[in-house]
This record gives C-alpha cells, structure tokens and sequence, in this order.
C-alpha cells in the first residue's frame, strides 16, 4: 500500500541512497551542492521547482515578478555559501494557458535579474505541462575552495549574526493577503515578499574574510534555518528576542494584520538575509570590514552553545524554537 | 491576448534572450551547455523535464523504469559532446498519489543507472506537486577542452556515421502499445524503448580519437537530429536508405505493427545511439578503433554535402526529411 510522502521522508530517503564521490566536498543537506573543478577551484550547483498553485499563482502572481523570484532564490543559495554565481539553466513545463506574453514577461524578470549578477542562461529544457504550470531553474556557481563556508562548522562560543531585518517577506505576503499590496506606504515590504535580493556582494565579503565558521541564507525563517546550522555542526544555539532586528515598518504591518512581528521573523520564511556564526572575537572587526565594503550593519542575534535545539530568551524565559514552521506559532 | 506556444518557439525567444560570458563555450541549441572549469578542462551540463500524462504514466509505466530512463537519457547529453558524467541532481514535484512505495522503485532504477556510469546524485529539491507530478532531471559532466565534441564541425565530404541499430525503441514502443510488451522474443526492442543505455564509453573513445567534426545522440530519430548538426554546421546530408542499420527484429516488429521500419529509423526517436560525422580518410581507422575498444561497429549511412537541409535516397528517388518528426510520416 502506498502513502503520501513528506518532503522531509522524501530528502532523507534520498540522501541515505546518495552514493559519495572523492571530488564531492558537500552533498545533499546544505544550501548547495560543492565539487571540486579545478586544483584550488570548486563548483556549486543548485536547483528549485515552482508549481501552479502550489508555489505562485498566474492569475495575480505578476510574470515580471514570478521570474525575478526563480532567478533570485536560486542565486541566493549561491550567495549562502559566499559563492559567485555565473551560469542558469531554466526548465519549463507549460499549460496551454500560458502564452507568448506571459513567457515574455517572466522571460524579462528572469534575465534582469540574472544580468544584475552577471549570471548567463546557458541551457534547459521546455517540454509541454499538464494542469499545471512546474518551473525549475538551477543556478551554477564558483569560488575558491579555500573560502567556501557550509552549514557544518559553527562552535560553541560563536555570535549569532543576521545581516538585516527579519519577517519583512511574511508581512510583505500578509499584507498582499489582505489586497493591501498597492498601498506605496507598505511597499519595503511587499517588495521583500515579492522581488528579494540575494546577498552576493555580501557572501563574498564574509567568505573572504575568512572568519566566517557556518553559513546559510534565512529562506525558511530563524527558527528552523538556525536549526539547521546547529544540527550540521552537532551544536545548539540561543537567540535573544530583543536582539532580533525588526523594522518600525513590520510592527505597523504587524498592528494591521493582527500578527506578531517576532513570529514573522523566527518563522515567516522567504527574507534571504544571510545567517551566520563567527567567533567573538572577531565580530566588531568584521562588522567594520562590511561597513566599509558593502555599507552594511550586521546584528548579533544569539549564541551557539553546546547541546542541541535552538532557543529563544524573551521577558526572562527561555523557550525551544527548532524547526518551528510559520503554522506552528499561529 | 495570449496565445500557446510552441516548444521551438519557446528555445528560440529563449536562446535570443540569453545572454554570453567569456567562459562559455556553448550555450542553447547543442546536446549540453559547456562552460570552462579550469585551465584545459570543461564543465558539461543538461537537465531534462519529465511530465505525468505527458511524458509517462504512472499506471503502466513501471517506477524502476522511469527511474532508469530519467537517468540513462540525460547521461546520453554527456556522451553525446564525449563527455564524462559525474554528477547528478533530482527534483521531484509529486502528487499525494505516488507514495514511498513508487519513490522507492523509481529512486533504486534512478541510482543503478547512475551508479553504472559512476554517477553521485548530490542534490535537487522536492516540492508538492499540482494533479501531474513532474521529475527534473540535471546531469553535470567533465572533459578536457580540447577533446569536446559540439554539433557545428560537421564538412562537406564528411562520412555520416551511427552506432548502432536504429528505429529499435519506437519498435519496442508500438509492440507496449499493442500489449506485447511482455512477450519475451520482442524484448531487445522494447528494452530499448523501456531502458535505453546511453553510449558513454563510446562517445569517450570517439572524443579521444580527436577525428569526429561533429556529433549528437539520436533523440528524436535520424531526420531530426542529423538537421540539427546541418543546421548548425552550416550544411547538407543526404543519407541513403539502403546503409541505415535495421535489425531482423525490427523489420518482423514492422510488419506486427503495420510500420514501415524506415520510417521508425527516421522519425522514431528515443534510440540514443551516438550520431557523428568523420572525414573519409579517417572512417576505417576509426572503426577500428572503436571495434579494438569497445567491440562495437560503426554503420556508415550518409554524406555531408554543401547546402542545407537533410536528404534520403531510395529507389533512385531523392527527397527531403529535414525535422521529420514521428506524426509526419504516419
């Protein structure tokens, strides 16, 4: 008798199956794939599939946007490992619904968005859909192997860093929700839920730097992203509330959609703001060196302890957060 | 207002939007995108889409199979430019229907195949999918720079050459669809149509040889795919009916089914043997090569010649078969 499969049964039993190879650096279970192609030289590949109704809508999901999206997501598992993205493969299985202008229109957001990058479309595949609508894109990246960072080496000791406001994306969503998505006051936020930004000039600058210990970008929210540090690198962590940077704006959204602006940001998914854990001592020297490089602020968030689990201190008390998804704080 | 589009029209606003990078060799429009890894040494990539009802069929289609026909036919990408392939990525949208049962027959079918060409499966993703479930397939392989073999060298004067028996899998297709996939005496052609073997060792031996000007899997049968390496070389073929390799079996299968066998060698598709083109100086020491390497014959069945367009003579009789796919002969 068969039975529904959950993705997370699927991705084990498929990683339990997943043979090894000498010139493998990083499997299945991190951001990207790494193999070594060169002496010193490494690839990273990644890959994302986007189903009608299950991912996006076509009848209010602009096409413009949708295909910003599926090149910036990708790009952004890049960045997650302080990789330079350089080439894109796009697959397409298309319903007859969907016509020369709405190809056209995702075809432009796509590849604007893969020029910002310096990212070239070499290959996919189009073939005919069924009822819906299923897009995957995968994005091939490189970098030196010396400064590649993974999810696995983060230590007890280490800061827990963010490199900028959380839960934006989840109210940006909530107020689209709630047709609010015209409003220009509300647009920082609809922006992050509808056009975000990978942080590759920013990945390059932590993977240079060299102090960098576990990294990976915040697609999934705090809660279960950190999870997934902690449980690579066999470690736990401790986030503090009041250390969690929250945008004025996301706590006025917060207000109108009768939400918590701390929920958004553990759980609400989909910031793709970089997380990641250095060592106290050389937090303030390289808060210093993105200053200057990129003009960016960094936010220490938390602590990586021994043990396992991520958890929170807020008001005094100290509550287990792991791999908590969006549904489980409503 | 929107209208369909096409799969060609599709590539071809693709291709024109894609852009180019100094390190890409070939982009859209060859068996796989390649692009430089190092020095001397080259990245290959292909990625294949498979949609339920429309690719397969989950209530007849065995799982093993399609698990090792998703592999076999994207490895055949790589032998086809004489690579070697060495990575693998899955990405599986899948309906409540197809249970861990399903996925563990597809995933062992998916795995033997790869681990038969050294293959590592190291990464993909899995998402919920809509009423169809879709697979994606991405294969990634290597090769010096100055070994690969495109579809744009092909010469007038050349020697069109195939490696093997052609026409065998729209044979073994035709005799599933009259339910005679289970008689035993068909099985060498519905094998080929149920589990193709990609020509990796071949495709290695021919790139080493340094003398093949240009070169493809048979996809979507001889007509079709010999138009591509005309198309993108710039010139002519006319192949001669009486030279292309048809096996007993198939001409027995043809007379079952009320086909004509030639019209499954020129339009059938799905064979994945290695299609090339050679200098005539070179043709017999290459198939000696090939038969002290491999044990396998090389079957001579055309020209290359100045022009454009792919051509057959039959009984004295020249016509043209240029994208003849399976529908336009029946």
């Amino acid at each position: 008798m068969s039975r529904p499969v959950g993705e997370r049964e699927i991705i084990a039993r498929i990683r339990q199956a997943a043979g090894n190879s000498g010139d493998l650096l990083v499997g299945i279970g991190d951001d990207c794939a790494v193999y070594k192609a060169g002496p010193d030289r490494i690839s990273l590949v990644t890959t994302d599939t986007m189903v009608e109704g299950v991912h996006f809508d076509r009848s209010w999901h602009p096409p413009v946007a949708l295909g910003r999206k599926a090149a910036a997501v990708n790009i952004s598992d890049i960045a997650a490992m302080g990789g330079q993205p350089r080439f894109a493969l796009l697959s397409l299985a298309l319903t007859s619904a969907f016509g020369g202008q709405w190809l056209d229109a995702f075809m432009a957001g796509f590849l604007a968005v893969l020029a910002e990058y310096g990212v070239v479309l070499i290959g996919g595949d189009t073939v005919q859909g069924g009822h819906e609508s299923v897009l995957s894109v995968t994005v091939l990246g490189e970098m030196d192997e010396a400064e590649l960072i993974t999810r696995k080496g983060a230590r007890a000791g280490d800061v827990v860093l963010v490199s900028g406001f959380l839960g934006e994306a989840a109210a940006g969503l909530s107020l689209c929700r709630l047709g609010l998505s015209h409003d220009s006051g509300w647009q920082p936020l609809v922006s992050a839920h509808l056009d975000p930004v990978p942080q590759v000039a920013l990945g390059r600058v932590l993977a240079e730097s060299g102090v960098v210990h576990a990294m990976q970008d915040l697609s999934d929210g705090l809660a279960t992203d950190l999870a997934h540090i902690c449980t690579e690198s066999g470690v736990a962590a401790v986030v503090v509330a009041d250390k969690i940077p929250l945008s004025p704006l996301l706590h006025e959204a917060a207000k109108i959609c009768g939400q918590s602006p701390l929920d958004w940001a553990l759980a609400g998914g989909e910031d793709y703001q970089l997380l990641f854990t250095v060592g106290e001592q050389q937090v303030a020297e390289l808060s210093s060196l993105v200053r200057a490089q990129t003009g960016r602020e960094l936010f220490a968030v938390g602590r990586i302890v021994e043990g396992q689990g991520v958890f929170i201190e807020e008001a005094g008390q100290r509550r287990e957060i792991s791999y908590r998804g969006y549904e489980h704080f409503r």
